[in-house]
């Protein structure tokens, strides 16, 4: 029962004037005509889990903001870049990836789409970003299967799961240095390829630099792009793109 | 009938020893094990079409590639990156889309899928970028809305196409200068989000990178992005996502 | 009269339902409600001028836009980026500044508040641009003054002028190379100062990147920026806090 | 009373000739011309706060200028860039600002002009800087209204503040990764915009880069910028804007 | 015996027919066709030494691995990025060079092949690099003739030893700040220059940049660059040639 | 005959009260006061050539400036950047350097102090910076040597001059690509270097980009340097520090 | 019959004392001394090809240094950077490579040493450097294998050339955009790999930069990089390196 | 008695043929040849203070050079780049200055030049920069004027020195931020200016860059730059300038 409808109903009787109707709708449009977020809100307390960015709040401050989510239907709750000493004191957390830096509150739902996103990295330093990636996307409720370490250098490692990247939904290609892992996916598979640039490298990596202008720069069809380290993103992505699918 | 099976026929009616095919096949192994790309190819055979990258080629020798292509079953061929000069000299080509800068040889396709694909500019210079994607998004089989000049400093534009972009299976949103477009649609749509930064604006833009690094940036989660300019990539990917929903 | 009064009259009268009226508003949230712009729309039918970008639209979109604003009540319009030869096509314009590179079109203003804004510049290559910001702020209904030539490499030129900076509103301080002009000024004045790097140099002025970053460096207080090259940016701002002062 | 005075003085009484005379000025003339600077300095004596830059200085050496301007008849003195450590040590301070590390020495000033200062950032990281901004503001005599955590990923909290924003004398918008929240607000209101890009996110943020750029090619008029993090700096510009309305 | 010569001896057999044999084959392509690698393996267990880069491993790790590499008939193991805390507790490591960051388990090999491998420093700073640059090269089996600190600004220096680098098969040329030491000793030679920026310097260096682009824009001819402090992979490269020569 | 003067002398006279000429003085501080360029002109006077940045300006504007210099006592005028086309309308030029793009009006002055400088250039290509440098030098009353060609790929054509830099009194050295000539020619001499980098090179030369990093990172003590190709500023400052030596 | 030795034998002969042999000496040490460069020098007179950098010169000006080369007993000279136009005016130039842009006089050499060079592009768009690079090559006396095409982003196309690749004793990668080629060569080559990026592109490649970067973090060893374009740089390292091996 | 004149009196004395004569010279050119360092070691020797960079040194290792620096005659030892700590070590420093972390061994030597070295800064964080710039000169045999906190922001405390400016014979002005300093004071006086960009800033300075770019682009003539916070660099060439005239 929004304002809007209050206001209307008032004009309709009469106890306000056109000017004040007028008036009054001018004064809060963005609160009640409902555009936007509420579909949004509304897929979300359906199941879609909330996220939590962890960093820079205290323990305390993500179990209310945690707690206040799962009382009002929220089933699950992830908290991202979060340390494992700030982990250990949260109370509404039910597991902790350490690896992802992510822990998750409420239930650890199940796969509910039925195709698969693949996360594969260049190289084992990767692999932070890499069970961000994996993590977020398996919390929103995807099958994940994880090609680590298939760098570019040694294409064979990568060939030999041909099959895997055929058969994926999505590829989450995560990789530093020279970032050429997008490319060779994106040249391999039909589906589409969300690169993550890693700041994994020294010298004329720049901190990913190199990786990122790398994977804006693929030859290959259907690669898109995120920020720099930004697993998350990427497993995000990734979730909504699979989920079309149904 | 490829090479391994003839190796292999061979070995089978003792004509050759098993060393002579295990020398045989390690010759030649990516010309008939047929991974990767077959599939794509078949797929693309059933109606996909392919693309001509059209920049540096003659007329003829594009002529030359989409009689082959048409010959040999494709039923729709894209050029890109084409010239209003030389896209009259084409033979093969049956329309020119004269802002996108694209040629279809074949038959122009209906839709083949349900989805929508919005593609959104910031301001009317980004129309050429826009129109590279959209034209390619139809070309391979989309159904494509267009919400142009809509920058967010007249975000009213933006908003008052709110039940469009709520409708859509996937955004192209498209901007140069300060690239804030994708942030905000973002923030708004439930669906993947791929940002094209453009190299429209002047002094510190430069030549893109602005835009480009605002909307790796973006404080939205479901934005992923292409090159700067790289219209026919975001036409690419986005066409990808919307048909994994059938 | 706008569609929100309609709706609510139709709404007051009977003839249509609370439903109805909700789901009508709901339609076209942006464009009736009245928030933002249309203040600003309100103001310029006060005398405000409109501003048309002229670079990249024909003589004839531009005649076309500027007449429409004309009827609709609007006193004067400014066209920027404008070309000598197509500025001599336009049937509307009544006075081209050629150093400017701006139109006017309607009635060309008389100063409207009391404020003066200097606008600086550093040499006189620098000029095109602080003409750009001179025009646009005379045309905003300001008076202007110019003090060109008055770079810190000979410090005496710009001091002799002090006068005239001290009695300013607003200083515009526009200069390339090493840009050092915004930070002396900003230290002898006591009023805003909008600083505007320009493209003059070469080298290392990396096409206004020097200046840009010393611009933002500066070392004085109430200086802020605008983009490499924006004359019409800083004359426009400058109008706004020109015009603060009543 | 200044040596030029006393100099006149004594050529007046004949006690020096004009050559003595001549060369005494010649020799100290920027000390006693009275140019530039002086005004500033009287208007401060009237009670516009002096600020001195706490980082590298030591409390004792800040106690030490803050007394010696408050005995000088400074009503106010704003001490920036200050920690928490080093404020507890100052005698002079009379109030600390832990968000904005800025301490306070003399008289907590009443708001002495007309206008608001809106301050509004993109998310609760860039609190600092917007302290920073909004407590300078506020010593300097200024109204301000903080709507802190409006970034452009959830417009709909930003414009549910339209009539705040609509109402501001000058608006200082924070925001750092892509710094889109001056365009939108830029395009929002009818009133100076100065906007802070902060150096807060990660990989191509580039520590600030990112919304620096974003901010200087906003698409909107009347958009001004400051250095990364420039809380103060902006805190300022705002408040000799706001000040120029009485 | 790999699963290649299973599946053909089946199909020789008659134990699995020939459509069998084709779709096991296509099934692991990369895993048994020996394509690549393995002559680089087979290479590698005639005497060339394995590589494990240290950092981030654990010592167990570091053991594990050049335990089994030592196991399966490798002679030498070099083990890079090594702190030499984390050497001290390898039970595998026969020798730790302090200087180079690197241990070496199995054999320390004697020189293998003809010609010599000169490895020149501009600066003493630059010994690290270099070390790492020259260890490579000796466990690699080569000679190498180390000349640190022939900086260009002391030009005698460097031509002093013109005898030994006239000899040289190749040269490593390591410098940090202006990085001119590759041009001079390209000028100088007759064989492969192999350059090396390092990150030495401050200010304008910017971390290798400098000396980066210094060595990429090389006049004199036979110059190749590897990444800012990549002495390993120049010791690699440059055993790579010395051995062509047999 | 000064108006300070005049001021003082009415006071002395007691034409004017103090006030009145206190208030006299402050109006135009800078005019009269005598201080900074003054002796810098009366130094022109004297025969140090005046510079007209030729670039931008027309014909008929240079003549009038340099007629009025020459009128004014000025005995040599020095015309730069100016291209073949415009210098032949010039009627005040006596002489145009093709190369250095220069033409003098006035006098061609004689050497008229001791010491001699050495402009080096690493290429043929860089002839045009380096004669603008020693024409400007010439005009100034320098002696000049002129080493072209003496890049650091050929160590021994450069080493084969030392006589002449060791003779030198300054030193300029002008290099493109990789800039290392300053850092070896610093490293020869005892003398002041003045190092030009130059825009020649292409790919990673960025510019000049790269040689004006090499210079700044210089490993020899007594280098300076000017912005990309500045062969101008070189020449001036070097004129400026030979005439030191008498 | 040198300098020195007359010298010496003057002394030898008593004409000249040990002081006046010692001045002598002193003052022309690089010009007969024979260090360095005259080997090269021999070298190069028992038919390495002699090379003129064609670009900025005339055809007069290359005819006359290409005469003077062949008279001197050189075989084969090199002009590169050489436009057609150009080429045609050439008398001494006896093959034109179009693609190459590069011409030769005299003898064009049989390959003289047993290895082969393998040049690989990632696209059409690179032929120009790669033909630079190999022709350079072939001219410099080496069997070139062609490998043009075979972009990453259809790995298949690449490893159904494997068998080249493993053969070569040398390999030059060339690639534009993600430059990723030269990692996957790198990783599956036995033998020196030198990439050179190339400026083919648009937006972030931003000139080869993207490349150039990608390179340099090759995750392959034995990996070296070159300028951006420089496919001459290429084929001469190359060339030195295919030398060693006779 | 060097090994030239050795071999030559052999030669002289029949001992030696023409042959052997030659061949040894040709083997050790660089040692005995006596160009250019000599003379430079010759100076050093009747007093100029010979440098000892102490980063990265131990206090032993600092200690024994200084003293066969000493012993071999030379008068003072600069080390430079030194810690508190170390220099508290160090047994043959005589003198230790703090701010510049600069040590002295051996002598503090008098003035032994006419001219003055002025070093002026803009704020009072360069003063570690500028100190190391001052002490460098004055142990260098310099007198030096400094003019500290002379920011262009508050013009009158630097034109307040006008004529410690006016009588300088070298002038280092160092500035971070945006470096305005080396063009105010660069039109302000006649002799050669050295620009020190120092990394004091924050945000857009990025590191000095800011500063530098200014520094480099300045408008004024006679102003040449050194890298980033390079004050020891500044009083090098400014003393050798300094030396020029006497």
């Amino acid at each position: 029962m929004s304002d809007t409808t209050d206001i209307l109903e008032m004009l309709s009787k009469g106890s306000i004037t056109v000017e004040e109707a007028e008036k009054a709708l001018r004064m809060k449009p963005f609160v009640d005509l409902g555009f936007a977020k509420p579909d949004l809100h509304r897929g979300m307390r359906q199941g879609i889990p909330e996220v939590i960015f962890g960093q820079g709040k205290t323990a305390e401050q993500i179990d209310a903001i945690s707690e206040s989510l799962l009382e009002s239907g929220q089933k699950t709750v992830l908290i991202t870049r979060l340390s494992e000493d700030k982990a250990a004191l949260l109370k509404t957390a039910v597991k902790y990836y350490k690896e992802a830096r992510i822990a998750a509150a409420g239930i650890i739902p199940e796969p509910d789409c039925k195709g698969t996103i693949v996360v594969a990295t260049g190289g084992t330093s990767d692999l932070p970003v890499a069970e961000e990636a994996a993590v977020t996307a398996e919390l929103l409720g995807n099958k994940v299967t994880r090609l680590y370490d298939v760098g570019v250098a040694g294409i064979q490692r990568l060939l030999s799961h041909t099959e895997e990247l055929m058969s994926a939904s999505v590829v989450i290609a995560i990789a530093g240095m020279e970032g050429a892992l997008a490319s060779v996916i994106g040249g391999l598979v039909n589906c589409p390829v969300i690169a993550v640039p890693t700041s994994v490298g020294y010298g004329a990596s720049f901190e990913g630099l190199s990786a990122l202008l790398s994977m804006l720069n693929s030859c290959a069809s259907g690669v898109t792009v995120v920020n720099i380290d930004n697993g998350f993103g990427a497993g995000y992505s990734a979730s909504m793109i699979n989920h079309i699918g149904g």
